[in-house]
């Protein structure tokens, strides 16, 4: 069972999202209350009645193959054919291709309603709504009528080909070929990890291929774009032969086992037909371009699986007795002893820190898409590492908290809760790794610019807790001050880093935990903020005092659990990088 | 491919451990170096040899059920036959039973051993010691002359019976009853979550199974322990007809799948017959003796499943090729990749920590069990919780660790790494859960004797940091120092537990970070103890500088990531109790 959390939610959208800047990008009023409500309603009813029940079944029955064909398993066809019914598969695209341009502020929302629903399934969607951004962003106009509204009809289905056996977070090292041949290339080689790769549930499938053309320089610089289809495209629209790429086997997983992740040959028969998408030799410039929306999406995924196993573990929680609570009384469900309530409250305040820390980078992510100034393009790019990184790593400890919820049962298959904590070990992995998200904050978004938009970014949160530690509400101000200590650490833990300019390997060591700092911070800051506003709230009449009073309690729960690490990690940040790389790999590998 | 770390085990057992203690309690020269280094070696290509080959496809393969048998997956039977034709199963009886009445301190190596090379194997093992240890302790002559031998042989194994589906946690909820009978009793009632319940591995099981007799008292004082054998025995010794015990089923796990947890019922056929073990309504007692040792070899598998994802990690950490590291060059393994490096070396410097600590507690447990002093059985005491909880908790994040180093291959089930994240999960579960140990920490470890034990702890770990730091070594000055200011924050996180002595609900609130806490702290003062000697013995002809540097080194990596954490740990034992409990669970419940 799922229910979308609307409440925290709508908060989130009406007040950390701040839609005065919005404004300008969106019609303010046709993206305002009204409106979001009405969809955020529908989805919820959507995503619980239609898509939930198909998770556990996903998980048991997996996904199969049989000669080449990948049968879902039972709902998944039924359940993506009503998403397009419903229109929900058009959400993101623009509207000329049939799309509802909705804002990320409002489709982000709805997206982690899909990926609390069932994560396997919903990867399809996730992955498809890249390749539209991908098509509507590089591709010419020709393969945009063609190619977007059938995916945005939910009749198609797009892929990623990106990694090869020798090539997985270097894709410099891609090997796959794209000889030219007339107006079109034939494409040969092999692709692994293709999530949706080969499936069911769609009349198509567009695969968008990395690969190199003969006269291409080495390395990531001689590396194109091709889109590939599954059936070829009739010059009518209509569906034509069957394009040279086969599914040669889809793998054995620990986790989200409901989706294909296939190995895909290319050109066993004269090459599959495929055409160059934007410009030649720019292939990972765009997909580059493509990452902040990938990345941002597999963060949400970490919040989303997260939501779902807190609710799971809460029901259990809330039903289950065991025990008498310390002063409760006997048949007092086991929620009433204060470690399980630590549980609950600790898993519940993170995931509305990643809520909130993930609305402001949707917001973050419209206002870049709409306004080229550099300020919010720099603002974006610190927030996808954040947001990839942090979100992701904390799914893998509140899925495992949710597992201990359940003491014994948590462990037996049956009871649900193992799935998601074996579906979230993906999550940091996949669409790079914590370790290139760390790479990419330390290097591309903080040591290149001098410290400017990461300093840029602890003055917005110092700024909004001097501003509430000005206010001097008893709740806040110990919170507020709190998040101001954490980011002082983090000041000098920045200084740090940028000190370790010329010698990278030393800023690389501490990569992670300078993530995760971050995650913690930012976090915070959203929660503090949450909090003061919550409290504002409930004096208003009307107000619904049991949701306003749980937001800023569980701010104070996130603050004193979380800014003290967050300060460990600064600390770690100064003073354990060397150690780090004093441990010679010899000397680990002379006792294996 | 398993390998036991045998100069890691040797550091501990020789300079970590302090066998001049030792001495009182056992003959220090029938133990000392030239026995303990053969049984070693022994007992490591055993692990490599026989068991270790049995792992993946005990996990693949798992365990089946037909018809009440339990089939174990292929080469499970041959290689428990050949521990005990081997002798590896009379390690820990005493002598007048056919055993070896090996110190733990040499045992509890040998058994991180056979823990490393197969868990799920090595749980029948585990749980047969654990019920060797009971029936020494508590059972009539005539009872300990019939069972223990077998077992000592390795022809018979043993389980224990605790749990029902209504009693987990809260044993004082048993209902399984047990109806005087002449000299036995008749047993009745369901069983669940019975490790080796039901195998093909033994000639005969010998279940311990806790029940109530007619005229019990309510609650957990009317709980007794009852030796009921699958197969009766006869006056000769040799198996007579089969007991009323069947196995109704096994269950499904995330984990640990070449184990049979077997649900068992007894009596349906008029009842099972049992024997009286100990006194009766003494059973809790009985348990609560047992259950230092069953706790401390959980934190031994705990220690155990992380050296063997280590060393899957380490291994393709050192063959992969992907990318060229920073400062590195073309073709360098990722290992050379820092964030990679800092990975190996935390999981590396976490173990290390893990194994110094599990040798002083096999050490305080050898102390606790020759001598009845009450500081001896307090150290232990103190021990236990935290070695239990400490590293079964520090398991998921290693075993975790060790799937992120494999990258996307981490993933698929057929690279191993997934199967130690699976294994570890059951640990900070069964045999109490992490809260249960932080419970037993707090309150009957901490707060009933007002602080002194844990005090005196503190007291021995400052002790050890003056030392050395009146020593001044330069590599040593600044861990000991680092450990000396992490002492002093955990000093005020027990006062402020101490003040709390009234308001339970809050101790116990804290009690998951306290835990946490003190096995960071015990973990820093055995590694840098180490370090110390390990730089002292760098200075001797013919020392093994490789290794000896690796110890100091990952002493620094340690006191920088954990000792900062630790810190955190006291600021939120001191400030986030009263924010966990104003949560109320009726607020979460709200919008679940």
């Amino acid at each position: 069972m799922y229910h979308a959390p609307l409440k925290d939610m709508r908060f989130v959208f009406r007040h950390l999202i701040d839609r005065s800047t919005l404004a300008s990008t969106y019609d303010h009023d046709a993206w305002g209350d009204d409106l979001s409500d009405a969809i955020f309603d529908e989805a919820a009813k959507f995503a619980s009645d239609i898509i939930a029940p198909t998770n556990a079944g996903g998980d048991k029955g997996s996904v199969r193959s049989e000669d080449g064909t990948v049968i879902t398993p039972a709902g998944f066809k039924d359940a993506y054919a009503a998403m397009g019914a419903a229109g929900w598969t058009a959400m993101d695209a623009s509207e000329e291709h049939g799309g509802q341009a909705m804002p990320m502020a409002v489709s982000a929302i709805v997206n982690e309603m899909w990926q609390s629903a069932n994560m396997s399934f919903a990867l399809c969607h996730l992955l498809t709504q890249g390749q539209i951004y991908a098509l509507e962003k590089y591709a010419s106009a020709e393969h945009k009528a063609q190619y977007i509204q059938p995916m945005v009809e939910g009749r198609w289905t797009g892929t990623m080909n990106l990694t090869e056996p020798q090539a997985g977070t270097d894709l410099a090292a891609i090997r796959s070929m794209a000889i030219p041949d007339g107006d079109h290339y034939r494409i040969s080689g092999q692709k692994i990890y293709i999530t949706y790769g080969e499936h069911d549930m769609a009349e198509n499938i567009v695969h968008l291929v990395l690969a190199r053309t003969p006269d291409a320089p080495e390395g990531h610089k001689g590396i194109s774009v091709f889109l590939v289809p599954k059936y070829l495209i009739n010059p009518d629209g209509s569906l034509g032969e069957r394009n040279d790429v086969t599914c040669v086997s889809i793998e054995k997983k620990l986790g989200i086992k409901g989706s294909p992740t296939a190995v895909l040959q290319y050109g066993d028969n004269g090459g599959a037909v495929g055409y160059l998408v934007g410009e030649l030799h720019k292939g990972l410039e765009i997909m580059f371009a493509m990452m902040n929306h990938a990345r941002f999406m597999v963060g949400l995924q970490g919040l989303a699986i997260s939501e779902r196993a807190y609710q799971q573990a809460l029901s259990y929680a809330m039903d289950r007795k065991q025990g008498t609570p310390l002063d409760g009384k006997n048949g007092d469900a086991i929620i009433g002893h204060p470690d399980v309530l630590r549980l609950m409250a600790s898993m519940r305040a993170d995931i509305m820190a990643m809520r909130g820390l993930l609305g402001i980078g949707a917001a973050a992510m419209d206002m870049a898409t709409h306004n080229p100034e550099k300020n919010h393009q720099d603002r974006l790019g610190l927030l996808v590492p954040i947001i990839k990184g942090w979100l992701t790593e904390l799914s893998l400890e509140i899925t495992s908290q949710a597992i201990q919820v359940h003491g014994g049962m948590g462990f037996i298959e049956e009871t649900g809760a193992a799935q998601h904590y074996r579906d979230a070990r993906i999550l940091p992995i996949y669409e790079g790794t914590t370790a290139i998200q760390a790479n990419d904050l330390v290097f591309r978004k903080t040591l290149r610019d001098g410290g400017a938009s990461i300093t840029a970014l602890l003055d917005d949160i110092d700024a909004d807790m001097d501003a509430l530690i000005a206010e001097n509400m008893e709740q806040i101000l110990p919170m507020a001050s709190r998040v101001r200590t954490s980011t002082a650490c983090a000041r000098d833990a920045i200084s740090h880093l940028l000190a370790s300019a010329n010698t990278p390997r030393k800023a690389a060591a501490s990569g992670h935990h300078f993530i995760m700092m971050m995650g913690m911070l930012t976090g915070g800051w959203q929660m503090v903020r949450g909090a003061a506003m919550a409290i504002k709230q409930s004096k208003e009449q009307g107000a619904d005092i049991d949701f306003l009073t749980t937001r800023w309690t569980l701010a104070d729960v996130f603050v004193t659990q979380r800014m003290p690490q967050a300060d460990a990690l600064a600390e770690t940040i100064m003073t354990g990088d060397e150690a780090v790389l004093t441990v010679a790999a010899e000397l680990l590998a002379a006792e294996a």
